[in-house]
This record gives structure tokens, sequence and C-alpha cells, in this order.
């Protein structure tokens, strides 16, 4: 099965969706949900709602209008972190738009806080969404369980990548963890998980062994995209990462295997505002010379290698192995 | 029933629960849950577990620990939407404690990024609390359909009342919206109703024409004791409305009935911070001299009977209508 060809019907769930919600709306309430639209609308690759329809598909074999309804809500949780995100962060752009917070024209203070509203808003929305699908109640329950699951997990993640920025000797333990948290459950596992409860798929935490090591290898190719990434494809400049100070495996891995000069010169450039052409190649350099490139990708090859493993274990026929199989080595080769 | 005799066990429900969720966690996360317990347990009426356990009652009369524990969500989602509002606010003082964004010690940034994350997390352990409490699936899932409306309603609500500061002449009407959406929903025909879907109340909106006019009836008795209480009661101090520039109706009517000069010292001292003692009575002798404080206590008892009328439409017997006609005339009539 392909599952990317339901990217278009999520898109058109979601755009008819919206039309609804805005309808006969006015004053700031439109406006708040006006703005949401066009933020969620704007782009993305859906990958959530699509992981939440291959889970469905693991025991099921109709992929009808509500299981599209049931995922797309994973959308609005997206716009709802991502909302959340871009304030913490203080980014002015996302998707090749402005961030939420700055699409209104009131006072930053205003604005900022109609961006923490906005994303509550869409937090509720979403379980809205969920929960108003039409499926057995039960399933639906535990769907919406594992959401509040997800979620629990973002958050602790996104605590502890908040604070990792103030330890000093970052581990690779550190980086894995985050990736667990703030990843792993989110973008993978957790909506494969959320499709699979509705489908009254059995045991559904034995997909735990396929999703948590697919979820670590897809950020770690995030990360090397980040870095290694061609710009035009990637739609954001192959700086960005390093400007932020993103802690990721190969920057923690050549902190570790690079001699002494290198180290200092990573560390002056990492986190560094406005990075030259020069330092970014410096940068890779270090990176691939020291080792630290290779030892990410092999680690990337064996999250990889870890759910291949598990997919008899959670496929029931041939087709399904198949398609798990594709799909994983899709996510670690993608180049966008 | 009384139901304030319930506070207890929710209290001790809560105790448990924070002490479950914290044992063996470490670093940020603990730290995280911790500060969540603390902020929590410090204070709080817990009005609205104890509407949703009134609601539940309204059709069954066994009160037992999964209908305690389901209440109980209600005051994670309590500390998740004050952590936010504190943030918006910029207030340092809640529940005779620091905010939850003052309860860190590290830089302001952080703090501040740390509470939008753990308001997020406190409403996803109050979906996750509410999800798996034992219930019939279809009660559950229709109890936490009312939760995503509650909230959405708290949420528009908040907008409008962000941006309501940015409106030159603000009407009752305008305020009366405010108090529909932020707190009517919220406080007490939320919680009712999330309640009575537990226990297969039929045909649930009827609760709207008792808990919307008394919700609305509450949140004017608070701001008459936002304004004219005693602060040793309240626990706040009572010109804190009045700094904040709280657009209540004492001020909408006190703005519209008083004459020009009175109107003029009114604008001067409503927003303003610090408010010296002679300000403040008066401003209470404007309201009370124009007659804005007989005509907000007018419309709070226009909205007590319209919710006192709607009690035969939802008591099945004459305990029940009995409970509900008591706690109607004690919410106005509470002096905290």
């Amino acid at each position: 099965m392909d599952i990317f060809k339901y990217k278009e019907r999520v898109d058109e769930f979601l755009y008819s969706y919206f039309t609804d919600i805005t309808k006969g709306k006015e004053g700031i309430e439109f406006e708040l949900l006006n703005n949401l639209r066009d933020f969620t609308m704007r782009g993305g690759k859906r990958l959530r709602p699509l992981f939440m329809i291959l889970g469905y598909w693991l025991n099921s074999d109709e992929i009808n209008n509500e299981v599209i309804k049931a995922s797309s809500s994973l959308e609005l949780i997206q716009s709802y972190l991502l909302i959340h995100d871009d304030i913490m962060d203080e980014s002015n752009l996302r998707r090749g738009g402005p961030t939420y917070h700055k699409m209104f024209n009131y006072t930053p203070k205003i604005s900022h806080d109609l961006a923490i509203v906005a994303g509550d808003v869409a937090n509720s929305l979403a379980y809205e969404l969920l929960l108003s699908s039409k499926f057995p109640e039960k399933n639906l329950n535990k769907s919406a369980y594992y959401l509040t699951e997800i979620l629990k997990f973002t958050g602790i993640g996104q605590a502890i990548d908040i604070t990792l920025t103030l330890k000093k000797d970052k581990s690779a333990s550190d980086v894995d963890l985050v990736h667990e948290y703030k990843t792993a459950h989110y973008t993978i596992n957790g909506p494969l998980k959320m499709g699979a409860a509705l489908s009254e798929f059995p045991d559904v935490d034995r997909i735990d062994e396929y999703g948590i090591p697919l979820g670590k290898a897809f950020q770690i190719q995030d990360d090397i995209l980040g870095l290694f990434g061609d710009e035009k494809v990637l739609g954001k400049p192959v700086t960005s990462d390093l400007e932020e100070g993103k802690i990721t495996h190969l920057i923690v891995f050549a902190l570790e295997m690079a001699n002494e000069d290198e180290r200092k010169e990573l560390m002056k450039i990492h986190g560094k505002k406005g990075i030259a052409q020069e330092e970014l190649n410096l940068v890779r350099e270090i990176v691939r010379k020291s080792g630290a490139y290779d030892r990410t990708i092999r680690l990337m090859n064996s999250y990889l290698d870890k759910s291949l493993e598990a997919i008899p274990k959670i496929a029931k026929d041939q087709e399904r192995a198949k398609t798990l199989e594709d799909i994983a080595h899709y996510m670690v080769k993608r180049n966008f």
C-alpha cells in the first residue's frame, strides 16, 4: 500500500473542516480560527495522519472517510505544538510564512498571548475531531488515550530539550532521550498506535518495537539533512539547526571524537547567529573527518534494522510486511 | 445532598495521584511534575470537580471512587488554564504562592517556556485521567467530548477577553459574552454536563438552561466580591481586579450611568497600578451612587432566577431539586 496517496484526502478533509468551523464566525473568534486555517493548510507533509492511517490499515482494509477525519486530528495537534514551539523558539518563519504569533496586527504581547490561546484551542479541536469520528466507542477512547500519552511524552521531551541547553556535557544518551520523547512517540509510533487502536489491532503496544526505533532513525536522518542537506530541497537554511544550537548525535559525537582544535572551532560555531558558508563547511568537515558522520549513520542504521526486525511481529500478511518495510527504508532515505 | 463534603475526597485523590505520577521520576521531568503537584495542591475550592460530581449524581446515587477520579481531572484542567493565564497576565502570585512560571530557578525565559509546556502536559494528564476512569465507553467518550467543548469555549472567551482591552466602548453584552464563554461553560455548566454524561443523564444539553445562567450569576458575584469583598476572606488584594483593568458589569454600568466628572475619575483609576485606599473608596462610591451596583445585583438575580426556573426540567426528584436550588443560592451568596 502507498500511504502517501492519502495526503491529498487529508488535505481535502482539512480544507472542508476549516470551512465549516469558520463559517458564521466573526471578530477575534474568526480571526483566530482563520489564522489557524492558514497556518495548518500552508504546508506540512501530513506525516502523522499518514502514519495513523497506516496503523489503521494494519488491521483493516478499508480506509473510509472516518479514518481520514480521525487522522486529520493529528494535523491540529501538529499546529498546536508548532504554535507553542515557535513562541518558545521566538521563530518568525514556519512553513514558508509567518509563525502563528506573527500573523496578527496587534502588539507583540497580545499576539503572543493569542498564540498561546490558539494553540490551546487547536488542542481541543483535535480531541473533538477525534472523539466525534465514527468508530466503536471503545476503540475511540483507546485511540484518544494514546493521544494523551503522545502529548505527555512530547511535553516532557520538550522540557528536557529546553533544559538540556544548560547542561555542560551533553551525551548521546541525552540526545537519544529527546529523540525518543519528542519524535519517536509523536511522529511515528503514537500515530501508528492511534490508528491501530481504531481498527482493534490486537495488543497495540507491540507496535513500539517497530515505531520507536524507526522514529529515532527518522530523527537522526532529519538531523543529517539539517547539516548536510540541500537547502533548496529542504526549504529552510541548512545553517538553521547549527544557529539554533540544536544538539544532535553529529555534534555530540564530533565533540567527543574530534581533536582539541577542532572541538574548540566546533563549539565556537555551534549556536552562533549568522553562520557563514566557510563556517558551515568547516563544521561539515570536522563532523566527517572525526568519524562522527559515519558513527551517526551506523547508529541510524542500527535503529532502522531494529524496526525492520520487528515487522514480522506486527504484520499480519506479506503485503503489510512489505509496506512497513518500504516505509521504514523511505523514512531514512528521504532527502526533504 | 451536600456536594461540598466531596472536596476532601477530591483532595485525597489528587494527593495520591501526584504521588503516583512523580514516583521514580527524575531531572526536569520530576521538577515539572512536582511543581505541578505543589501548584495544584496548594489551594482551590475544587468547584469544577464538585459540579461534575453533582452532574453525575443527577442520574445516579452512588458517588464511587471512579467518579472522584474522573472529576479530579478538572483540577488538572484548572492548573493547565491557570498556568497559561498567569503567563499571559504576567502574574507572580496565585493561591498564596508563586505562579507556576515563578517556581523554577532558571532564567525567566526558560521558566516561562517550561510553564507553557507544563500547562500542556497538565492538559494531557487531565484527558488521560478522565479517559482511564472506569465507565461505559460511550459515557466516557461523551464526557470527554464535553471537555473539548468547554476548552474551546474557554479559549475563545480568553481571546475575546484579551482583545476586549483594545475596544473603546465596552458594552454589557461584551462582558456577558466573556462571562458565558470563560466562566459559565467552564466552571459550572461544562462540569455538570461532563458528570451527567457519565451517569447517562438523558438529554444532557437540557442542563444548559440551569448551568449557563448560574455560571453568569456566579461570575457577577465574583466581580462584586472583587470590588466590595473583604480582603482577608478573599485571600487577594481587593484592588487587584481594578489594577488589572478587569472589565465587569459594575464598571461598564458605572461608566454609562455616572456623571461626567465621576466617569473621568473612574477611567483614571481603572487599570492603574498601585491603587490607594481612597481611590478604591472613590470607585466604590461611584459604583454605588450611580446605580451601577444595584443594576448589577438585579442582573445577577435575574440570572439566578433563570437557573432556578430550569430546575424542574432537570431534577428527577425533590431531593435533587432542593440540592440544585441550594447550590444556586449558595453560589451567589458566598463571600469568598
